[in-house]
Parts: structure tokens; sequence; C-alpha cells
């Protein structure tokens, strides 16, 4: 049995800042996989016993069920003791930019993405507002990246694998990523990584409805 | 001179989460007030200087800037000994409450009663979205406060103290937070706090546009 088990599936980003840790971290660990387009993070007993946030993904490790992409990755940081903060100081600023990430550049992009590329429901009026705001995050991080490699520290840290979460996802969002140019480099400099693999490789399960 | 300086204004509940624990721990503490509504947060200045994010608040102390709510929650935890967890299991539920609260909770509510309580936009698609979201994450915070007085460990901490931000604005949204008795409840519990206001009361600066 692997050491970590992560429930997730291959077209989730939220799952993949988990997944893309254990996989650059070279830790040993299995995914399994969750029915999320069949309805399984919404029935009781999987809120139940796994989340009641009815998210995805969860992790499990040595008896503990650990839900939150957020927490998972500051978990991991520590109990394999990569990737994670190396004063005080980063650690405010990778908590910062996780945040950010959950409340705008994650928010906005992967609801976006799930209703205009998956969905495909055409524009609408809250594809538009959910563009608008992705756009600002992203014009955010773009001029953060102008001048920092990385997000926190001039190395690869949770906080990049917070934000990295939906940024090689395939479908349409409408949003042009070669406006941000700095974006751009930033993730050809992370799957350049050793043991970087595609959201679509590491993790089974629907890619679709 | 206080020792803790606060950027915020009256209609913030971001900022609110902030003021309530400098009033709740009775900390040394004034509000510097942002003319949001102003557009302050939005000129280059004012994002040079404090915050890249363009966010309120900001908290400033001993020469350090810190931003994001949550950052300046644990902060304050740990530099007051306060509100803070008192195991790494209670840090992670900690966490993992205020990523939901930065996603879910506070995100969808607050922009909600931004449009619709404030800029009295009526009702669009993009306001119904919002508040059919936001009712999900009230449904799953009023369940989870069914069967426990507070968020994490049976006491207040700043997991409470992030989701309490919008909730005694006075703002129409459209939701009838009487469908949501626990989450009443368990505002009354915080407002019977000795220290306890109102963020109109503990907060200067513009209450609308």
């Amino acid at each position: 049995m692997a050491e970590f088990k992560l429930h997730c599936f291959a077209a989730s980003g939220n799952s993949y800042k988990a997944a893309l840790f254990l996989a650059l971290a070279n830790a040993d660990w299995e995914p399994v996989v969750v029915d999320y387009f069949g309805g399984e993070t919404r029935t009781e007993g999987w809120r139940d016993n796994l989340n009641e946030m009815g998210e995805i993904p969860v992790l499990e490790h040595k008896g503990l069920k650990i839900s939150q992409s957020g927490v998972i990755l500051d978990y991991l940081a520590e109990v394999t003791g990569k990737f994670g903060p190396r004063t005080d100081e980063e650690k405010r600023d990778i908590w910062r930019w996780i945040l950010f990430d959950n409340h705008k550049f994650t928010s906005y992009y992967a609801t976006l993405r799930f209703m205009y590329g998956l969905q495909k429901t055409g524009d609408t009026p809250v594809t538009q507002f959910l563009r608008d705001r992705a756009i600002g995050a992203y014009r955010i991080v773009d001029k953060h990246l102008a001048a920092n490699k990385f997000l926190v520290g001039d190395r690869l840290t949770i906080a990049d694998l917070s934000l990295i979460g939906y940024v090689y996802m395939p479908e349409e969002t409408g949003i042009d990523l070669a406006e941000f140019p700095h974006i751009e480099a930033w993730k050809r400099r992370i799957s350049d990584l050793p043991g970087w693999r595609h959201p679509h490789e590491l993790m089974p399960g629907k890619k679709a409805f």
C-alpha cells in the first residue's frame, strides 16, 4: 500500500496541486479515483466519511483525512521537508498567495473553465463576470512574476503548486493566456522540472462529462 | 502611537475580521481609513506601498505590512497568544475553514452583497449565480454549527473570526438568514462576547458609495 492516498480525478486542478507536489517530491503515493461528474462528492456518505465541504482533493496519510488543497500542501511540505517556507516571512508570503489563489486566481478561472470549457454554456453574463475577475487576478500574478522567477523565495514552493492547479488544463476559457507572458514563462519553468507531468497523465478518471 | 495599525473602512467585512480580533483581544490598535469607494486601493502608489494584490485589510506591526485577512488572523493569534490552534489537528482545521471562507463563504456572499446591497444592481444572472453559491456555502456551515458551538475546538478561534466578516452587515442580499438557524445562534454567541462591537462601530469611513 502506498504511503499517501489522494482522492482525485484527471480534470480536477485542485487535485493536481497535491498530485504534482507528490510527483515532484518523488513520494510513494497512489490516486483513488472520485466520480465527481457522476455526483460522488455530493452524496451524504462521501461527505460524512471524507469531507463535509463536499470538495476534492482529500489526502489520506497515517489515518488522517485532510481536505482543502492549501492545507494538504502545507501538510505535505511539513512531513516531506520539501517546497515549504524557510522563514516566518516566507510562511506568511506563501499563505498570502495560497489565499489569493483560493479567493481569486484559481477560483474564478476554474469556475469559468468548468462552465465555458466543460459544460459548454457559451458566453453568458456569468462567464463574462468570471472572466473579468480571472483576468484581474492573472494580471496581478503576471506582474509579480515579471520580477520573480517563482512566487516566493526564488524557488518552487507550495505557493506555486497552489496557483499551478488549472493553468495546464486544455479547455477553452475565452482568455488569451499569451497576454500573460510571465505566467507562460513560469508555467514552462515548472513543466521543465524533473518529475513534472501533465494533470491528465498524473491522475486517472474522467476528463469531461 | 498604537501598537497595531489596521488599514480598513466601515463597510469592509474582510477588515472587520481583523478589527474584531483586535477588539476582542483588547489590543492596542488604531484604524487607518482607506477610501476604497474613491478608488484608493486601485492606485499604483497604494499597491506599491501596501499591497500588490490591491486588497484590504493591511496590518502594520513592528515594521511589517501584512495583507490577506487569513494571514493577519494567523499572525495576530501567534503574537497575542489568543484565538489560535492548540494542536496540529486544530491548526489544520482552522486553515481548512479559513480557506473555505476565502473560496466560498465570504467570497460569494461579499460579492453578492456588494452588487445587490451596495451597487443596487437588482437581480441579474450574476447575483443569482452568487446567491446560489453563497447559499450552498451557508448550508455547509449551518450543518457544521448544528453540532458545534464554534467552528473548531468548541471555543472562539480565528476560524470563526474569518467567517464572521460579513454576517452582521446590514445590506440586503436576497438571502433569508433565518433559514440558517445555527448560523444565527453562532452570530449571537459571538456578539455576546465581552468587547464585541458591530463593524460600523469598530471601523471609520464610508459605509456605502
